[in-house]
């Protein structure tokens, strides 16, 4: 039977979505052609803007960092100058992919557990005048904080830079009125909220944004202007794109829309997640987040302090009884994760619970 | 019901290779990290290596273009000299990869329908001094011509160079001894003759030459050797893996075991490409190559003279049959092509035979 995962993604997904990637497509039929043109419409619903709205939605092969990279290597023009505002370990990730590509980069870097702060931002941008974009992650999946990506938004417009939003966990749960918060370039992927399975990422462009990186691009894969074009002249992947992945990521956005779209989902995300938060304090956990910052997707836990924690067999225990849970990621602290977003519902939390609670008898860990 | 799959991929492949992504599997589970071990374990053995011979087999996420850029854009240092020879569109994509990435190269470019001759080759590293890399693909799926690798890296290896063979197409039904060739860098992926379906590539690699590659990535997703020290490290992908691709892939190398490996799907190959020119001769057709230089996985046939033959509306009449074949990639002959390679066997191609005689008669076209 399957484990129930209580991580970041790949997530539990539903059968029927897993079910659809049953057939095999060819990459050029006519009826692939249509799921894909399907699904590129969907996202731009999602992101609450359209085609006549002057959006587009381009599916990148990969992973959601491959996603990402294609998105900040495509945008920054040779002469750009890109500022990224971290406060873990995907902030992180953007810097380095800039790094790696020879782009010309600033940081703004605030500790896991802060906020990054408008006016840092808005003075960071009246200095360097050369800044073009500016890149910041909406969930931050290393502790699971919400960024403030409507209030940096405003500023970014504020000084006319182009604006990257790295919304690959909150996508599709948490609305993202992408027009509305001024973003250019937003990212995610199949396997997180819209609850599809991993192989391929999105991006959602501005088109006038978009048209005007032609030639930027450092990668021939990871060209997103070349792929968008390809998309729009006949409707198909430059190179072969993951048609079964694809398939089921169309049934997935069906199954969304059945669930009440982004608010329906951000609901039962909510229930889960305070179901979570509920019955791990009755265990005695304590959050790495103070509450107020800490968004519904994923969760930071302290170790608890009993030296019969040992968080391998907490993990190995965990995962026998079919739930498996994710370590942490903090640069200084030892936490661990849970997850509560995919194809599960708060009996499955509760339940989950109830196994933490039975681990640490066994293991004999006191709180 | 499915149509047949007569494409380069993706492929018709089994039910039970699909059937084998009906599990969610955590990407940092210890169930899956043994799979993607056995992954790489058994396509050493389909190349004829292993880790103590000094190879090692990477996996990368997205397509096979992804898999060549990553091997070709991490094998060149900066002051590295590529020379791609060339007789197709996948010869042409490797001259885009170098280019894009910047990557000083040179070219050795053959009409399509003719083999490069390894006098030629040998004259050019004789002269160009610089060159450090020498790409060429196997089999050039625009034509279906399988270029004489063994014969080549004869001379790239007389000339001390780096050898980098994409064998996208062929890899899985046609015996590639990659140490025996000299090849340092094979490139395939998951949707070709291994009859997985389609999210990664992968590379078989020199160890020695894999190693001296760190530090050359132009790009932090597609850094091969990046890639390769995660998952020796701790068997984890740096960046998630398509879970579900995955565990099809390694349901469909055990298919492949079962069929007696790659002389065992070669034959049935081979016997689909004779049943396919058997039939299709029969009928009038033309092949595109002489039949000496045609291998046995996909094949180029001319347009027939008839005006009444409009390729839309054939491939829309066998589509309408079940059947997808594709379209043609020649620079300058109208063709289309048939491939006989996926999970289709010699009653599949006489029924696809069958259609096409029919869809000729439909249309009115004599040969």
């Amino acid at each position: 039977m399957d484990k129930l995962l209580f991580t970041p993604g790949p997530l539990t997904t539903s059968l029927t979505v897993k079910q659809a990637m049953l057939r095999d497509y060819g990459s050029r039929d006519a009826e692939f052609i249509a799921l894909v043109k399907e699904i590129r419409n969907r996202l731009l619903s999602l992101a609450e803007v359209s085609k006549e709205k002057g959006y587009e939605s381009v599916l990148m092969q990969g992973s959601g960092t491959f996603g990402v990279e294609s998105v900040i290597t495509t945008a920054l023009p040779t002469k750009g100058h890109l500022l990224v505002i971290s406060n873990g370990a995907y902030g992180e990730r953007m810097i380095k992919i800039a790094e790696t590509a020879g782009i010309h980069f600033s940081m703004l870097k605030y500790p896991e557990n802060t906020l990054p702060k408008t006016d840092d931002i808005q003075g960071l941008l009246k200095n360097e005048k050369t800044i073009t974009h500016v890149a910041v992650v909406h969930c931050e999946t290393t502790t699971g904080i919400f960024n403030p990506i409507k209030e940096i938004g405003k500023v970014v417009k504020k000084f006319g830079k182009i604006y990257i939003v790295d919304a690959m966990s909150s996508f599709g749960a948490v609305p993202v009125p992408v027009a509305e918060y001024g973003i250019d370039y937003l990212v995610s992927s199949s396997n997180k909220c819209i609850e599809g399975v991993p192989g391929f990422s999105f991006a959602i462009a501005n088109r006038q944004v978009l048209s005007e990186s032609k030639g930027n691009a450092r990668s021939l894969s990871l060209d997103l202007y070349a792929q968008w074009q390809g998309l729009e002249n006949n409707g198909q992947f430059r190179f072969t794109p993951p048609t079964h992945t694809i398939a089921a990521f169309h049934q997935a956005l069906k199954e969304l829309e059945d669930e009440g779209g982004v608010k329906g989902r951000a609901q039962r995300y909510q229930k889960n997640y305070l179901t979570l938060l509920t019955g791990m304090r009755q265990l005695g956990f304590k959050e790495y987040l103070e509450t107020e910052k800490q968004g519904y997707i994923i969760t930071a836990f302290h170790y608890p302090q009993d030296a019969n924690f040992v968080f391998e067999k907490f993990y190995e225990s965990l995962n026998e009884k079919g739930f498996v849970i994710y370590p942490g990621k903090l640069s200084s602290v030892d936490c661990f994760r849970i997850g509560n977003i995919g194809r599960i519902n708060e009996t499955d939390v509760k339940k989950l619970v109830k196994a933490i609670r039975d681990s640490l008898n066994t293991l004999g860990v006191n709180l």
